[in-house]
């Protein structure tokens, strides 16, 4: 299949690449500051642009998603605005623009992320992109039949235990590669509305 | 207790404020349109305003969400955005507005919806919106305590069904009654964190 990555070149993005990669797709790898696709999804207009570049594909996959941390009462109302649209519209846009433009039967895989279930402090931004995106998912995979839509709901990284596993104290993590065959699993599989959690 | 109810005159409101005021409480009513304390909460700064108007209270409680309904395809990015402020970023804002003004042992209750989990077509923003609140319910209630935080996510009303109904086949509904009875339980009792679907 020819899939479109969207964060390409961030930690969970590489894994998900090289899984796709191996499975013999073919990967058109964009992002908002690296490699040959240099867009921000953020912007509703650069999604257009992005699709318009790249042309018909079989599946989108995001790893992209961007969300400020504070206490709750250190949050301005900005902060939940940035969270909004740097996870939920950014995503939300992959998808409302991408059904004229995918394959016929092709799919959509989003990330979120274990906050909405299981929040840790200073992640109510996060939480709350992460809820909305989940419900999105489901909501419009009712809609866009045979089209499909799943999300990816990891809890935190073993590659990233170092720097975050002090927020995570006891939590399992999760290994990239495990996440990234999710990915897989959402792409080449026969699922929809679904939130594989990995966790 | 003195209790600030938003969305006061509505269908809902009217149920939880009747509810409340039979359980001894002083219910402050505002709404966007009517009664004394006309603020339209999806504007911060007028959350602002109601909340040094009213002075202190003892728990504060949404019945007041405005999203709105199309398939996907129809949507634009400022109908996705129309649903964060009329809903989500409107009663998080009387969450973190409120932390400092309410009292110490104070709760907020918050109003979803069953389409989060059981989504009809046309409904993605609203699924949007209500998984975000529900997913900030979480993540804030381990930040604010003592205070407490709440969400009731009900299905479609019984006095709504003749309006509504079409909408949710086969699908029980729940008396309006009912639904005030959890704003009951999430005001007098201890729970946070908590999620009340009556569904």
């Amino acid at each position: 299949m020819k899939i479109l990555l969207i964060g390409a070149a961030g930690k969970l993005g590489t894994a998900v690449n090289a899984a796709l990669t191996a499975r013999g797709h073919e990967v058109l790898a964009a992002g908002r500051s690296s490699g040959d696709l240099r867009y921000d999804i953020a912007d509703p207009a650069q999604t257009s642009a992005l699709y318009d570049r790249v042309g018909p594909v079989d599946a989108v996959a995001s790893a992209a998603g961007d969300v400020p941390y504070k206490p709750v009462v250190d949050m301005a109302p900005e902060n939940y605005e940035a969270a909004f649209r740097g996870k939920v519209l950014s995503q939300i846009e992959l998808v409302r623009q991408g059904v004229s433009r995918i394959a016929e039967r092709g799919s959509f895989t989003l990330i979120t992320g274990v906050l909405c279930r299981d929040p840790i402090p200073t992640s109510s931004a996060a939480a709350m992109a992460n809820g909305a995106v989940e419900a999105f998912v489901r909501a419009a995979a009712i809609e866009i039949a045979p089209q499909r839509i799943n999300a990816i709901s990891p809890t935190v990284f073993t590659e990233s235990l170092a720097k975050y596993g002090d927020f995570f104290p006891g939590v399992p993590p999760v290994d990239l590669a495990q996440v990234a065959q999710a990915y897989v699993r959402s792409i080449e599989g026969a699922h929809t509305g679904r939130i594989y959690e990995l966790s």
